[in-house]
């Protein structure tokens, strides 16, 4: 018997449970699975705007790969994807090459500034773990640069966050708590320090219910967060950005400005010639591109339209976690000549986080806010470490602090 | 009766000792005290390499002025010395203007950088709590960036230290102790990262005996620390440096160079119009200036000869408490129109830190190196703590992690 190798690109939230599902439902002798990762870890991406904030280390966010998957079943390759040829059944890596038969596409999300100039050389983004610790010292070292110069210097004190959707608010709530270590650090005062969201629309958190929005804004204003609506992002430089709001060109004085405004599909599917959606794959109802019968597309590089409202599902954690039990499902289909079956989501809810302690909620139909959605904010976060890696985990790298 | 107001300017080693003398021995009925700070906070100015390091933090480091000086004693002013007039008997204050009877000078030193080019704007100083973090954050910075770049850039991963004198050495031993750390924190190889010390002299750590010299290169060498010795520093950049070495230039990129090769008193002394030798007031021998009957100065604004050498005496801190003892005795005689008495120097020994566990020691005529020299530093440490606070200040502040 021929076995088949399936090659599964990106350790994200679709790429690793694909993996730990294939690895306990496929046999070794069945077909050879390898999963290709930039880095030795998996992080969960929806705690990332924690440790850039600095509330949370970035230990936390990591989990190994071999934490998770079995290196007896799987094989793992570290390397960079450049680009996918599937015509030929091959992906090539920056220190190699790697056939397959059946290819899985988890490779995430880039930043997308829009050709706003300035932004990608400027400023920061919230995408991965070398990021956001970058954007944690970004943050200490201005606070720590600000009493060793003659002119104090109000950019190292301000904070821009470009975007006040889900990235932009969570992250703001987490720095607003964060603040006053700084300023006890760094002996600064906290009313010196500004935190100030800009978001193009006229409110923040776009889809959520006006009540908790209103809620959200509250919550963020009685932390010092100071909201701009209606305004837009011009120009990003390394001690100001220019923003226009009525017509009016306004410069704000900052040296860090954290971009949560704009995410697009890993351009490494547009730039392997598969056929896309602003960057993604559109992809058939059992997750396979409509060209190759062989590739599967899984998180943010797939687009599913939602038929019941006619737009796309929003790229999020839950749709990829959800999207892994189907594609697993499929690959293993595939496998064994079996029939594929199709994706149906089941939304049961969001939940943007306001801070350890804090947070809103659209659970089960409910509104929910304040401790309440925030524990069960870390109740749906535990949840998937248990379903990734079993009880070890869980108890390894899950949220308990659910009180203080 | 007409009581005395005596003005003690800088609470480091000097000032700090003076007021805590004189509030014990002083009552309020004969003087008015007043200390002028910058900061609400003494600090152990022979701690900051560590706090610079990253390896002990700042507030252990810092001591509260109110945890030392009771404040129903000895007014309390929070401001910077601008100049002083001796002629007029006044200070001169960025918020206002102090009259004395009787002056204490004790406002340390800043740092020396000779003119050679790009070295004040660029290169970083172990010389108070605010310079201290901030190297801190610049090595975090540097190493949180690496990884962030396309292009690698060894300037991140590169740091210079500028001198092998005393508190270079000792700076380098607290990074190397240090990196290991750093690396783990950001996924950077130990061996791409490089500690090199530039050393003017044929040899570091001039005045310490030859055998423990050789120790202590042993002990940086075998951490990784390179030792280019006879090259002097020509030029510093933000992302290299030029040194020159038997005639020979050579270029070094580095976004983090720490000058620890000059220091100098502070500059208020001089612009005051005090006579001055290299910036310092060669003190009479009751450390009173030559030309103002009630003007002392202490600590590295004072320059004493050693009469058996014909040298000054080194500024240390352990120099700088001992002349307290003799300033306060002085200060105290003049407001009773007693005697004042000589300063004579009690040289107890050197104690060199290479880091947590590890020191050279010349103490008592005997030299002593490792883990007891360690020892040796922290029982000095502590002794200067128990010494100007009390038990509590001790307990609050001292060093007892001798084993570990």
């Amino acid at each position: 018997m021929n076995k088949k190798h399936i090659v599964i690109l990106g350790a994200g939230y679709g790429g690793m449970m694909t993996a730990a599902k294939l690895q306990k439902t496929l046999h070794t002798n069945e077909a050879v699975i390898t999963l290709i990762n930039k880095n030795d870890y998996h992080y969960q991406t929806t705690w990332l705007h924690e440790n850039a904030a600095g509330t949370l280390h970035h230990d936390r966010t990591k989990i190994k790969i071999k934490d998770v998957i079995d290196s007896n079943k799987v094989n793992i390759v570290l390397d960079e994807v450049i680009c996918i040829k599937p015509e030929e059944k091959k992906v090539k890596l920056a220190n190699g090459v790697m056939n397959y038969d059946f290819l899985v596409i988890g490779l995430g999300f880039e930043p997308a500034t829009f050709g706003i100039p300035g932004l990608s050389e400027h400023a920061f983004t919230i995408g991965n773990i070398n990021n956001a610790r970058l954007i944690r010292e970004q943050l200490d070292f201005n606070f720590a640069s600000y009493h060793n110069e003659l002119e104090k210097n109000d950019a190292r004190l301000n904070i821009v966050v470009g975007g006040g959707g889900f990235t932009g608010i969570e992250f703001a709530g987490e720095l607003a708590n964060r603040i006053p270590h700084l300023c006890e650090e760094y002996d600064i005062e906290k009313t010196q320090v500004r935190i100030i969201i800009i978001e193009g629309a006229p409110t923040v958190l776009p889809g959520f219910d006006e009540r908790l929005v209103s809620y959200a804004i509250n919550s963020l204003e009685s932390r010092g967060v100071e909201f701009i609506n209606g305004a837009l992002l011009k120009e990003c430089n390394q001690d100001y950005i220019v923003y226009e709001k009525d017509g009016k060109r306004t410069e704000l004085p900052t040296m860090t400005t954290i971009w949560a405004a704009g995410v697009r599909a890993n351009s490494v599917v547009e730039r392997s010639g598969f056929e896309t959606n602003r960057g993604k794959v559109e992809v058939r109802n059992d997750l396979r591109t409509p060209d190759f019968e062989d590739v599967f597309v899984i998180g943010d590089c797939a687009l599913i339209k939602n038929e019941a409202t006619g737009k796309a599902f929003p790229p999020t954690a839950q749709i990829a976690i959800q999207q892994a039990e189907t594609v697993a499902h499929n690959v293993r289909a595939k496998v064994r000549r079996n029939e594929l079956k199709s994706f149906c989501p089941n939304l049961q809810g969001t939940i943007a986080s306001l801070g350890n302690d804090d947070a809103i909620a659209e659970v089960f139909g409910r509104n929910l806010f304040g401790w309440k959605a925030a524990f069960m904010k870390k109740m749906s976060d535990n949840r998937y470490l248990l379903k990734l890696g079993g009880i070890g985990l869980l108890m390894k790298k899950g949220k308990f602090n659910f009180f203080y």
